[in-house]
């Protein structure tokens, strides 16, 4: 735990710079529009530790795998987010010296992430080595309402000097990512140019050919005048720059806009690619700095009035959910099929920024009630069109017929990642896949989606369950054998609990689908049959063969469903005998004394119940959350929400609010002492989950919202939105009562048990309980 | 399978050079002397496919790991036997064009491998791009009576010119590993030296320090006359070399002569390798190469006398069985405690040469029973002097008090593999290094080893164990979770039944040793007591308790002891429903497909048999033995012997035979395509023990040696010899009789269940069996 940062309602905010800070910084304050994403790097030069960063969305590398002990069916390559050419760079000299804030004196230093307003600010006074001060303010955005260009301010003042202040904006295409496995560099330059006050550079991966152009276009104003005077020019093989020089005095105000732009093959045709880079930054230029600014606040605007939580008597939570909230929004816009959620978005290089479950068991539960139902179909779309490659990576497994296993990393469709516990075994992704369809349509009541996308994939998944289980002749009935579920503290387990569920549910869904179809669309349901060879006669009804004797684990002494077969043969310790210095045990025990004890990394059992609540009554679900949270280490960013919402659902407040403090607050407070690496970009969903599904109750059952209200103690009032059908449902919840209003739309919600319709615009409000009953 | 050597009962022939066969046999010529060992590079330049490689025993380095995954508990270092400066070097030039057998054409050519004398003798006529014609002959072996040494005989005769030779013997210390993870070369070079006829080279290695001294000296005669006239010197920073150049006439004979020295830090001053090296360069020099050769021919006489196998009427199985016996004695002469036998030896890289649990299961079987005693103690004292780093190990992984888990892989007692589901659960490799203790004195008397090294080790084996047990509330018996057991086509299993019973065997043997020591000699007893901090009170009753508790997985209907619990949760598929192309199943199927079957790469239930047959009747071995050998894949190189002993017990030797033969040739008919790699080297102990613990039914039951001969139909006889307490003993069998003779003393031993007084040198006949009872 590493708390520097004021708190604030709408902004992140540090006072006074500690270069010990600075890389959990660059993470925290991190940009991005979808399109493309940056650390907060400093523009000026800074030789201090630092993570430079910035990223192109789907724009990825195929890097050389690192493995010790090939495993057959291992992927060939290991795809990862690239680091890709700087564009913000602004060297600074005064009077020939750098300003190096690793080097120079500091006052009055102030870093604020504008959440509301999606900008980042820091300002500061430098003292130089030879005394000179300046006053030094930076304003920076990427643009949210035109993605391939950022802009940044950068406004200089000498306080007690008169002398040479020189900018050299540049873009430097000399990166590398600092996981490479084998320390080599993924971009070629292949050409580089610098006018006067501009810069472009065309970079092409070594691999794959994807072409990114990168552009620069500054201006300068000395005291609001156009400063015009021709800079000299750098060029080199991976770099382009301007040297601006001009003489100041104490008192002036020197200041430089730099506009970047970026754009990538996946867009534009490789051979035009620094032609349209050209052209967007003329426009950008010419539109001004102002100008962009107001556009891109105003799109910040539209996205908070979908999606933003409000907290009154908290301001740590207020702050830790808008962080949460905001860092999502600017990971993904939902605007383009190809891209995808990394587990750390645009804001660091671990986890490869590739898609993982996450994007459907926690990401899509956030787009899906906070942004129109685009954003969550083109998610599902993005697995559509890898649905091929999921039948080959099932092939190379030795699964036949159409069977499709989804990779457990992914950038294009095809598994990138090598640790055979994981990559071949932790199959579930298939089962989060299928159910994150089912979620979408009963939001937003896109049936169309089904026949259209969904159900081709919902077969492919349940002919891989299908196949992936066998008849045990020594139980009659089917088991999953070599499964790691959720909780990665397990591997090779038999009979997951929550893999044998969800696999189970999605046989049966999809049978469902395919009759509902084939009642409903009969065209449409051939056309399915004949593309995936769908046998009538035979898939069925081995589907239906394997649901009604499917071998669950459960212990009848406890009534409670097991984790996987054995579990209870482990030394039952629970969380509270851990000696606490042995915490985390991921960072305190070897990997086989972690699996031998029955700790758990994040609780599959809940996993499933939460998935599935409508299944079991309330005294099954308190009985396996005392079970399970007991023996829960929480050591996954995924685990602690969950708990928090099935706390929130058995009443225990108390318990869901401390589980959900964690999640809010993971980066900002850097609990885990790794937030230099990035932030947890996917579990922020989490964070959402545990307020309006936790504390809000929200649930979707036969179509109908579903909300069942609590207050944590600590709060006096808070509210959110869901968009659900297409229709905003604002609800807030204080110490006395619940109000709710549909938004232009009627609608019928369920609260507390009882349906109440809401006329368009008029609150209703409704007594707050502070018990769920049953 | 590749079969292009003669079949021939002494020595390993190859007629004829076909450069893709070159890479296999330069691993199946490999020579050594347990000092040292190299593959059968050519001395002579040879630019086709070729891996060069020279090993010092001993000589190890620690590469840097390479590890998709880090898991907690892993070695910093991944330890690998060193290829080392090439001592053999002898470029040869005819009228200035380099001899190279890449690029000549060649007649007659000839490699034998001789295994009765212990040499690699060479012989061909190359036809030079000129036309000149040479013939060469090399002899070239690995001093077995002085293992520091080595010496080549070079013999040249030009057939249709008269021209100048010209040899350049070399030593080049420029090697690197082919496995080398990054790349890197691991060798400095501190010291090159050349004179006249001579050159030295001192390297060391750029980790742990390890020196090596490299020497040569060489003679050269024309027609049986020294040649003397000087030669050019060559010395780079890795090189030294003579150019030696001569004229010859057609038909002349021009020999030289190069001798090798090679002497370690491991036994000598690190400051003073070179002047050693020297001074036994000098004594070997003058010693002359036929004398030298004479007193290494003896040497091997006296090993063939205790180990050599003889079969009449199967020249295929005779040659295996030599070649096999051959390079184990080869790998490892038993004169220093420091070694131990890597799975390759000194015929290649792979598998890094480090000790794994094959010395204990199966090359102490071998040397125990055809060697002196000390050979076998000496590999006991190995792992006694590395306890306290299994220690240390062992609570790296958690454990406390003094429990000791060996390596899985090691150079000097810590482990250096780094794949969790077997350095951390692949914990059997502490049963076979305690069922060797027990395993030694029963075969040698040796009942001292026990109180002086022995009983420390199983204390600590015995204490891990009981402290990698639970106690399982659900089963109310002890179970041990999350093991790989010798099948490693499961992993992370529960309950296996290999380890689960031999875990309990040692706790039994400690305790039954511990009171046998008590009771023998107290004062030692209570040494170890006090350096192990034994407690008398807690230890035995808590082992004692686990003992009688210990669960076995146990099929009633079919009664066979479960693999592992749960295996027959698994479709139950026989080798024989397997289509043969998906064969060898590790080579086409994804490893996920590979752990979900039922198939079984070497079948540990019946290693665990094998260990403990006394203790199961002819039924249940004949059960276990059906059930198990139709469901194995025999994938590793250490599961066909076993299977093949139990196919003899139970009377089915067609089979028994089969098996044997799978082992006895793999590396020279090349059955995996894979021997270009190296050979098999831990795995030959394995035919040794298939034909005399198979075929001869040997056993040593109560401290007796006991036989149950039966004959192969394909052999006329075969005879063998046990080293038993000191005796040899000469057992013959063939289709009528057995004959049995007691060497030099008297002998009690066991026939068909008859005990059977020997007279020393007194032969006695028995009538042969074809089946042996219960």
């Amino acid at each position: 735990m590493n708390k520097y940062l004021k708190n604030n309602e709408w902004n992140i905010v540090e006072e006074g710079f500690d270069p010990k800070n600075h890389k959990a910084s660059e993470s925290i304050f991190s940009l991005g529009n979808g399109h493309m994403g940056q650390r907060a790097n400093f523009e000026e030069r800074y030789t201090g530790k630092s993570l430079q960063g910035n990223y192109v969305a789907g724009i990825y590398y195929p890097d050389k795998t690192r493995v010790g002990w090939w495993k057959n069916g291992y992927p060939e390559y290991f795809a990862k987010v690239l680091n890709s050419p700087n564009w913000i760079g602004i060297d600074v000299q005064i009077n020939h010296d750098y300003l190096d804030l690793a080097k120079c004196k500091t006052e009055n230093f102030r870093r604020v992430l504008n959440m509301k307003e999606g900008y980042l600010q820091r300002s500061f006074v430098a003292v130089m080595a030879n005394g000179n001060k300046v006053k030094v303010e930076v304003i920076r955005f990427l643009n949210m309402a035109q993605p391939e260009t950022g802009a940044i301010k950068y406004s200089i003042t000498p306080l007690n000097f008169n002398g040479e202040i020189s900018f050299t904006p540049f873009i430097d295409g000399d990166v590398k990512n600092e996981d490479a496995n084998y320390n080599e560099k993924f971009w070629n330059i292949l050409e580089t140019e610098t006018i006067d006050f501009e810069g472009y550079l065309l970079s092409q991966t070594k691999k794959l050919d994807f072409s990114v152009g990168f552009g620069m276009k500054c201006q300068v104003e000395i005291n609001g005048e156009p400063f015009t005077e021709a800079p000299t020019h750098i060029k080199g093989p991976k770099y382009v720059g301007n040297i601006i020089k001009l003489n100041a005095k104490e008192g002036d105000s020197v200041v430089l806009y730099k506009y970047g732009a970026v754009l990538s093959s996946l867009n534009h045709p490789a051979s035009e690619l620094l032609k349209l880079t050209k052209q967007k930054l003329v426009e950008t230029a010419k539109t001004g700095f102002e100008t962009l600014f107001e556009a891109h606040k105003n799109k910040w605007s539209e996205i908070w009035s979908h999606s933003d939580i409000q907290i009154q008597g908290d301001i740590e939570a207020q702050q830790g959910i808008r962080f949460n909230i905001f860092h999502l929004n600017q990971t993904y816009t939902g605007e383009d099929e190809r891209l995808n959620i990394g587990p750390k978005g645009f804001t660091g290089e671990k986890y490869g920024g590739s898609t993982y479950w996450d994007t459907e068991a926690y990401c899509i539960p956030f787009f899906i009630s906070t942004a129109p139902s685009k954003v969550t179909r083109n998610l599902l779309i993005y697995r559509y069109k890898h649905l091929q490659k999921a039948i080959e990576n099932a092939q190379k497994l030795g699964f036949t017929n159409g069977a499709a296993l989804y990779p457990m990393v992914t950038m294009n469709g095809e598994e990138c990642h090598n640790e055979w516990e994981i990559t071949f075994e932790e199959i579930h992704r298939n089962g989060a896949i299928a159910f994150a369809i089912f979620n979408y349509i009963r939001h937003t009541g896109d049936d169309n989606y089904l026949a259209e996308y969904g159900l081709e994939v919902l077969i492919g998944i349940s002919r891989f369950w299908s196949q992936r289980v066998n008849y045990s002749e020594a139980k009659k009935q089917y088991v999953m054998l070599g499964v790691t579920g959720p909780n990665e503290y397990e591997n090779n387990v038999n009979n997951n609990w929550y893999t044998s569920t969800i696999a189970k549910w999605c046989m049966e869904y999809t049978l469902q689908c395919i009759e509902s179809i084939k009642k409903q669309n009969f065209t449409k349901y051939s056309e399915i049959v004949t593309k995936t060879k769908f046998n009538e006669a035979t898939e069925p009804k081995k589907w239906k063969d394997i649901c009604d004797k499917f071998y669950f684990p459960y212990d009848s002494d406890q009534k409670i469903f097991l984790q996987q077969e054995g579990y209870l043969d482990k030394e039952q310790v629970l969380t509270s005998q851990l000696d606490p210095a042995q915490r985390p045990i991921n960072q305190h025990w070897s990997w086989d004394h972690i699996l031998r004890s029955c700790f758990i990394k994040q609780a599959d059992v809940l996993q499933g119940i939460y998935l599935f609540e409508e299944n079991y009554d309330l005294e099954t679900i308190k009985r396996h959350f005392d079970f399970y949270e007991s023996r829960t280490v929480h050591e996954s960013s995924l685990s602690p929400c969950v708990h928090s919402i099935l706390a929130a659902r058995i009443g225990d407040m108390p318990k869901a609010y401390k589980l959900y403090l964690r999640t809010s607050r993971l980066d900002i407070d850097d609990y885990n002492h790794e937030v230099h690496e990035g932030l947890h970009i996917t579990s922020m969903a989490g964070t959402w989950m545990s307020i309006v599904e936790g504390f809000g109750g929200k649930r979707v059952l036969h179509g109908k919202l579903h909300l069942n209200p609590l207050i944590p103690e600590k709060w006096d009032e808070y509210s959110f939105k869901i968009l659900f059908k297409g229709v905003d449902i604002l609800v807030t919840v204080n110490k006395q009562q619940v109000n709710l209003t549909a938004k232009n739309h009627p609608a019928t919600i369920n609260i507390y048990g009882n349906d109440i319709d809401l006329k368009p615009d008029k609150t209703e409000n409704i007594a707050l309980r502070t018990k769920i009953e049953s």
